[in-house]
């Protein structure tokens, strides 16, 4: 064994609002061998997270920020090249978080091994049955808990959480409306995922009667990943006892708090009793591999529909995640690295 | 028994914002005689309520909106004239809602026999044992719960419902930071309710800033009666797992949409997983007694302090009404109207 000429995707510099192809930069590196209880990986997947914009811009979240000249973080899925470690072999799939580098030497820390598949299997071990498909999971059924007859709105409803987590709300007798922009995004959520009706945001003048027009019982359960005014303009369409579960707000990442929109309709809060909950999925991390296989069984049967958004190529993550905050994605988004 | 002259407020057109004395109008009339199974009471004490105003704008909360002519809404004290109600006698103190009027003719539903006492006694029935009180009760005891070692803030700290809210926390074995304006209103939440740190929002540009320094483990339980800028700052101190139970948000009442501060620290609640309930203390209605019996007890053995803002005169409720806004009460505001 001997060290592996790769690539990888560094911060250049912290990124103060939405990102640009300034704040990325491409590195040639020697990958060296793996020490002991060390694997060396060859990347096939890695993930585009709008989440990871705070990061970037140098804030501490629930993940410590990134410093310039670091590797962009992300998960991924790879082939194991070579292993000292005793669980793992050369040829396995595993995931994990080594971030946007072809190749990576990774401890088995929070490495997790997948069953073998055909290569375009492994990248929904990103998306479906990774951090999207389990936000999506534990969003609806541990904090949004909508029951049968309930209205249940989702935002992004074709991007990788709300795609999932209106299926899930299905299953649960709910009547599910999602928000997605443009006709293509909308045909498949109604015609694809089963969704009972949709609203096109870029077609809508007015969101909030569009939002009202399609729950005219309220909204029971939201689960956002927009925030902003999409954010405000469902609180005045929430049913009484109405629960909100923010798991994303991309349209306030990478904007300074003054020039956000801003929540201005919290007295609903009060008279319609409204709960709003942020959540942050490793919290269930105990509870992970239970969500995931019936995720996967979902998948197997056919029941749970999915879609994701590959874009080829390492040097392509920086433009596919600049792209995420302007809706560009249809799908979960990744970046095929192998 | 005849028709009785009196006086009562009404709304005389709806208020599309803060209200002025344009917006009352006092009448004279004459209170009928009451039917089978009515009283007729003499009001003592009525109640100036900061969550009315949506009801005065023509907006229907969990309450219905007033029209102009009627009568303002409130929960008010008083004594029993003449009963035809078996349950009631002449001389009875009876708590109910009939409003701003000198005598009212009411029926039983809603109506509260109080035990007999001095004169004075009364008002507690509209404060500490009434809507305020209860508000704090189940805002701190069901909602925020506070754990032993945990700090809570509470705005209008020295407000009917932010004093008992701040005392039943401090029982909880919390640590209990107050927000209040003014020397005078932070001197009693600190040296007689007990509270362990106050900040003036008089006094601090930098309202977050001086959170962050008063609560510097974070926020864990934030009791609002605010809203607005104050909410805001507040979201960006909390602790992992807060939670916000918003019980009034008096910054944003009559303001439009547009005009609110508008809440931009929306990331935090992702961040640090927080959960914002709001609150309607009627829907606890069932328990009430036992609510009330406890801090009925902590009145009597002096270990829970109040203080009425007290204005003389049915005619001066509007001021006290528009004075509520500029935070000029300092207590639970009532009328003592005979």
């Amino acid at each position: 064994m001997r060290t592996l000429p790769s690539r990888q995707v560094v911060l250049a510099r912290h990124i103060p609002g939405l990102p640009g192809p300034e704040h990325f930069r491409v590195e040639s590196v020697e990958v060296r061998e793996p020490g002991e209880k060390e694997l060396r990986v060859r990347t096939l997947f890695v993930s585009v997270d709008p989440g990871t914009l705070a990061r970037l811009g140098g804030v501490d979240t629930y993940a410590p920020a990134l410093a310039p000249g670091e590797v962009i973080a992300s998960a991924a899925v790879g082939e194991v090249l070579e292993s000292r470690h005793p669980r793992y072999a050369a040829g396995d799939v595993v995931v994990g978080a080594w971030g946007w580098r072809e190749h990576a030497v990774v401890g088995s820390q929070g490495l997790r091994k997948v069953e073998p598949g055909p290569p375009e299997s492994y990248s929904a071990e990103l998306g479906v049955l990774g951090i999207p498909g389990l936000t999506a999971w534990f969003g609806i059924l541990e904090l949004g808990r909508p029951q049968a007859g309930e209205t249940v709105l989702v935002s992004s409803a074709a991007g990788g959480v709300g795609s999932i987590a209106g299926q899930l709300a299905k299953r649960q007798g709910a009547r599910v409306v999602g928000i997605a922009g443009g006709p293509a995004k909308c045909r498949w959520v109604l015609e694809s995922l089963g969704f009972d009706a949709v609203i096109d945001h870029r077609a809508e003048a007015d969101l909030e009667a569009a939002i009202r027009r399609a729950c005219p019982g309220g909204v029971h359960v939201y689960l956002d990943n927009v925030g902003g005014s999409t954010l405000d303009a469902t609180l005045a369409c929430m049913a009484s006892k109405g629960r909100v579960v923010v798991s994303g707000l991309v349209a306030d990442y990478g904007v300074p708090p003054s020039q956000r929109a801003g929540l201005r309709n919290t007295p609903y809060l009060i008279t319609h009793r409204l709960r709003m909950e942020g959540f942050v999925v490793f919290d269930y991390a105990a509870r992970f591999d239970v969500a995931r296989a019936e995720l996967r069984q979902g998948l197997r049967d056919g029941t749970l529909h999915h879609r994701e958004h590959v874009v080829e190529g390492l040097a392509s993550a920086p433009a596919a995640f600049a792209g995420l905050f302007r809706g560009e994605n249809f799908g979960r988004a990744l970046v095929r690295v192998a």
